[in-house]
C-alpha cells in the first residue's frame, strides 16, 4: 500500500469565474490513525454546486475553505486502518472527507453505509445529501399538496431530479427546467417528470404558461437568475419558493430577482434552507428514500467520472458547464 | 350646495418618475343618488405609497387605474344625500371614494366611522388601512416574539410608525429606519422606538450592527432597494421579512436584492402580504388598535395638508420626496 496521500487544496479564491488553477494538487506523507481514529481510502467524491460557495470568503452557512486547506467534499470510502471500534477496517463509510485519497477521521459526522442495500455511489446521490436535500427541502419547506404544481430548476441535476420524482410520488404535477434538449427528454422519459423545459432553446415564460396554466405552487430553486424571475412571474396565490441554490450566480456578480415584489402580488414566500439543519432527521429521510428506491418509485441517477484526485478541478468545471445528468461523482481509481 | 364635482383622473401612465402632469383635474356635474345609493362629500384623502403601483399597467394585487378613470384613493367623508337606509345623511363613512369631491356609493366596502371615539383622520391612520397593515403584517406574517428585534423601514411613515409601536407593545426591541435627522429624532422621542437610523447620513450597515448586535428577527420592509439589502445582511437565524412595499423602487427600474441568498445563510423567509386579504379580520384589528389608542399605548400620527382636489398630485409627490412624518392626509376644504 502507498505511503503517499494526494490532496487537492484551495490555491486561490476564484475571481468570479472558477479556474482549474484555483486549486493545487499536492502530495504529502499519508497520516496514520491515532487512538480513536481511522483512515479512510476515498473511493467516490461528490461533486456539488455548493463547492463554489465554499471557496468564497465571508459569511455563509459554513465557514469558507481557507487558502491552502484541502478542498471540502463529501465522499464515500473504505476504512483501511483503524483504532476506532465503531469503524473497523473494511467498513464502508460516508462523510466530509475532502478532496484527497486518504482521510483521517475520529468518526464525527461519519456514517457507515450498507453496500448490500445499494451501491456505494448511491450514498452520495439518492441516499445521500442530494436525496435528503430534495426530501426535506421539498416536503418541509415547499409543503406541496396533492394536485399542486411543483416546478424545479437544475432539474437534471442530483437534487432536482429527485425533487421532481418525490413531487410525483406525492401526487403533484412535476415540471423541470434544464439546459439542452437531451436533458429535457431525459427528464420526461427517464426521470418521469410530467413536463420539462429546455431553457436554452425555449421562451421560458411562454413555456411556463403552457405547462403551468394555473400557476406554480412550489418552486424549488437551484439556479437563481433569469429562471427565478420567470418563476416569480408565474406564482400561484400562496406559492412557496424553496431557495436551495443559485448556481447561475456563483460565477458572476450576483443579481437579485428584479421582480421579487411578485411575492406580494401572489402572497407568496421565499425561504432559504440548509440541509445540515436537518441532521437529526436524516435517518427518517434515508429510510423513506430507501423504501421508495426499493419499490422502484424512485430512481437514483449518477454520472460517474473515473480518474484521480488531480481530475477534481476539471470535473467541477464540468458541473458548472452543465455537462452532467444526475449526480456527478468522481471515482478515484486504486 | 354646489352642483359641480371636481375629480382627479389618471391622464398618463408615469414614465418611471411620477409627474403632476400624469393627472388631469376635471369638473363634471355632481351625480345624484339612485335607489340604494348615497352621495359622500369627501373630507380627507389618504395619500399612500401604493398609489404609485396602482398607476402601472400589468398584473398586481388590484387592477390598475385606467387612463381617464378617477384616481383610486381611500377617504373619509360625510353622507350628504342618501337613498340607502344604512347610510343616512350626516353619517361619517370611510371607503375607497377616489380623488374627488363627491362620490356615489352603494355601500360596498364602506364603513361607518364613529367620530366621537377618534377624529375622522384617525380612520385613515391608526384605525384605518395603515393601522391594520401594521397590525396584521407584523403580527401575522412577522410573528415577533417578546425579546426579539423588529426592524422597520419607512419608519416615520403611516404604517412604519405603527409597526414600531406595536412591536414595543409586544415586548420587542423596535428599530426604525427613516430619512433625515428630524425623522430619526421623532421616531425615538415621539414614536417611542428603541433606536432609529437616518439612512441618509449614516452608514446603514454599521448602524445596524450597533443597534441589532444579535441580528434582526423581523424586518418589515416598506422601501426595498439598498435598505432591504442591508437588512438581509443582518438577519438573525430564522428571521422573517415582511414585504409590505418597495417605495424606493416605484419610480425607478426595479432592482432585486443582490444578496437575496442571505435568506439561505440565515434560514430566513421573505413573504409578500396584501392587507385586503385580511378584510374578514378588520373588526378584530380595529378593536385591538382602538383599545391601545384609548390606553395611550399607541399614538396615531397624521400630517394633514389642507387644500382641494387639485392639490392631490403635488401632495402625492411630497410623499415620494419623503416630506411627511406619520400619515399624510389631504383635507379637502368646503
Amino acid at each position: 500500500m502507498t505511503t503517499v496521500n494526494v490532496q487537492c487544496r484551495l490555491a486561490a479564491r476564484p475571481q468570479e469565474t472558477l479556474k482549474a488553477t484555483d486549486f493545487d494538487i499536492v502530495e504529502e506523507p499519508k497520516r496514520v490513525a491515532n487512538d480513536g481514529q481511522f483512515v479512510v481510502q476515498v473511493s467516490y467524491l461528490s461533486i456539488d454546486p455548493a463547492m463554489r460557495t465554499w471557496m468564497n470568503a465571508g459569511r455563509s452557512y459554513v465557514p469558507p475553505v481557507e487558502i491552502g486547506e484541502v478542498m471540502r467534499a463529501l465522499g464515500v470510502g473504505r476504512v483501511v486502518e483503524s483504532r476506532h471500534p465503531a469503524f473497523p477496517v473494511g467498513a464502508h463509510v460516508s462523510g466530509i472527507f475532502g478532496v484527497q485519497r486518504y482521510a483521517v477521521s475520529d468518526g464525527t459526522d461519519v456514517n457507515l453505509v450498507d453496500t448490500t442495500l445499494a451501491p456505494a455511489p448511491v450514498y452520495l446521490s439518492a441516499l445521500g445529501i442530494s436525496g435528503l436535500t430534495a426530501y426535506f427541502g421539498l416536503l418541509d419547506v415547499g409543503r406541496p399538496e396533492p394536485g399542486q404544481t411543483v416546478l424545479v430548476s437544475g432539474a437534471a441535476g442530483s437534487v432536482g431530479s429527485i425533487v421532481g420524482q418525490i413531487a410525483r410520488i406525492k401526487g403533484c404535477r412535476a415540471i423541470g427546467i434544464a439546459g439542452g434538449e437531451e436533458k429535457r427528454r431525459w427528464l420526461v422519459e427517464e426521470a418521469g417528470f410530467d413536463a420539462a423545459i429546455d431553457y436554452k432553446s425555449a421562451d421560458l415564460r411562454k413555456e411556463l404558461k403552457v405547462h403551468a396554466p394555473d400557476g406554480v405552487d412550489v418552486y424549488f430553486d437551484n439556479v437563481g437568475g433569469a429562471t427565478l424571475e420567470a418563476a416569480l412571474n408565474r406564482l400561484a396565490r400562496g406559492a412557496r419558493i424553496v431557495l436551495c441554490g443559485a448556481v447561475s450566480q456563483y460565477n458572476d456578480t450576483p443579481r437579485g430577482p428584479a421582480n421579487y415584489m411578485q411575492l406580494l402580488v401572489a402572497r407568496a414566500s421565499m425561504t432559504g434552507f440548509v440541509i445540515f439543519d436537518y441532521a437529526h432527521r436524516y435517518p427518517e429521510g434515508v429510510a423513506q428514500l430507501a423504501k421508495w428506491l426499493k419499490r422502484g418509485e424512485l430512481r437514483s441517477h449518477e454520472q460517474i467520472e473515473y480518474g484521480d484526485v488531480a481530475d477534481f478541478p476539471e470535473t467541477l468545471l464540468k458541473l458548472f458547464r452543465g455537462e452532467n445528468t444526475g449526480k456527478l461523482i468522481l471515482a478515484l481509481g486504486e
